[in-house]
């Protein structure tokens, strides 16, 4: 049991967390952290925190465990502000999608990251944001990695995968350079592909007729690129060097395709577009 | 009142379009051809077509519209197959992706385009395939795009519509290069970088771990490279002229992001994901 949590960004990650733990009754009294009062006012309304405060360092007066939820950018700043009103024993973790800049961000603030601090990032879709997305079970069955360090306290380890757990999530840990390049393929990548496109299209002189004739498909492939663009800044910037190579390994890729194309070379498309098939059916089935 | 329609092709395209002017009754009989004899037995036992032919010729015999809805590199030969067996006044008309392709496929067939030859294009999601997807609704709301030449009979264009119209579509017409040019932007492009980004994941070494951890948004925006590889590599080869600036373009797009990325220049980062949200949001409002 948490007697309280402080979650720091409270919007479709920290609150939902906040949610799902309150409906398991897993946490005593949750407070919210940010600098928008009336997104906080909001979460209350909501009934997603039950209070809030805007000076960092009251908010978590006697929080036993702090959650991270603001875009990576942010983390260090918060941090340095709520320090001074920290339990010693507190657990703190986070939410963010690149472990490296996060784990770099609390050494920074603590010289060395605290036994207590357990990184972890919620594998979940969040192309929606903000507080009024927030769902208690937003993380039923979906993945959450912790990356702890080799010096982090099993037994704060322990707690938080107990916290996810009661939220319906399936935990699983890593080490943090492992989590930064499998997310920065999976997931870095296609929202900087996803983003490029459609920009691109935008920058074509006849864009309403381009978009006006969109398939299905487009809407989905293009999802993502309706993600917040404060966080997607933060994590290209924040896992810049996972990200850099498999966007080179990309484009690489892609050349070969375009080259193909031009030479009408069918055979080989037919390769690359037949593995890619059999790759993706098999992991979703069609789903 | 189409008294007697073939399709060439029964999957999803032409069977829907059959269906659909069989539920609508604007279709006395529907002749399916192909080469897949177990695919056109399903066909009818589906109530999709009420009969077959393996015999081009024989297929058409009688008929007083044609659909084409195999893929574009077979067009010509099942065309030139057909020929012998045309009646004069039928009207030909086809789902083809990429429209000069398929005129051109008719030039070589018949000297010039025949005047009740009308170039059609549905744009409706095919990541789904085969006479088993066959839905008389598909295209209800979807558009329909007719690329007549200027020497088309008005009278040949105006029975294609209402075909279309019957079927639920939204009609509009454009001439062939633009028609082209449109669909390689938003419909080809997107699925050779979703190929391409499924076969860069495939080629990387720890593959099964990268796809366990795919969320949400990734299942999205990779579910048109299970869109059939046949098909697409035929687009891929018929739609070049179209394809290849689009690539290009895109590649340019994504190097300046790169080196964003390198550069940590979280301005230029935050100014095209927040263009390109805005552009997406707009056309889909979050959809």
């Amino acid at each position: 049991m948490i007697e309280r949590l402080t979650v720091f960004g409270v919007g479709l990650i920290g609150g939902s967390f906040a949610a799902a733990l309150k409906r398991a009754n897993k946490v005593g009294e949750v407070v919210g952290c940010g600098r928008n009062e009336a997104n906080l006012q909001l979460a209350v309304e909501l009934d997603v925190i039950d209070r809030y405060e805007l000076d960092p360092a009251q908010a978590v007066q006697g929080a036993d465990m702090i959650m991270l939820t603001t875009p990576l950018g942010a983390m260090r700043s918060v941090l340095a502000a709520a320090k001074s009103g920290l339990r010693d024993d507190v657990i703190i973790t986070d939410g963010g999608s690149a472990k490296r800049s996060v784990v770099s961000a609390v050494e920074a603030v603590f010289g060395e990251c605290p036994a207590r601090f357990v990184p972890g990032h919620p594998i979940a879709g969040a192309e929606q944001s903000g507080v009024r997305a927030v769902r208690p079970d937003l993380y039923q069955q979906h993945r959450v990695i912790l990356t702890p360090l080799a010096h982090t306290d099993p037994a704060a380890t322990a707690v938080v995968t107990d916290c996810w757990e009661a939220a319906g999530a399936v935990v699983s840990t890593m080490d943090v350079e492992h989590h930064d390049e499998v997310l920065a393929a999976t997931s870095h990548l296609p929202h900087v592909l996803a983003y490029a496109l459609v920009d691109a299209l935008v920058q074509m002189e006849d864009r309403r007729e381009i978009f006006a004739y969109a398939a299905g498909g487009f809407r989905d492939f293009t999802r993502i690129a309706s993600s917040d663009p404060v966080m997607w800044r933060d994590i290209c910037v924040a896992n810049r060097d996972a990200i850099l190579p498999v966007i080179e390994q990309y484009c690489a890729d892609l050349e070969q395709l375009k080259s193909a194309i031009a030479d009408e070379d069918g055979e080989f498309l037919l390769d690359v577009f037949s593995r890619a098939k059999h790759a993706r059916d098999r992991v979703y089935q069609n789903r």
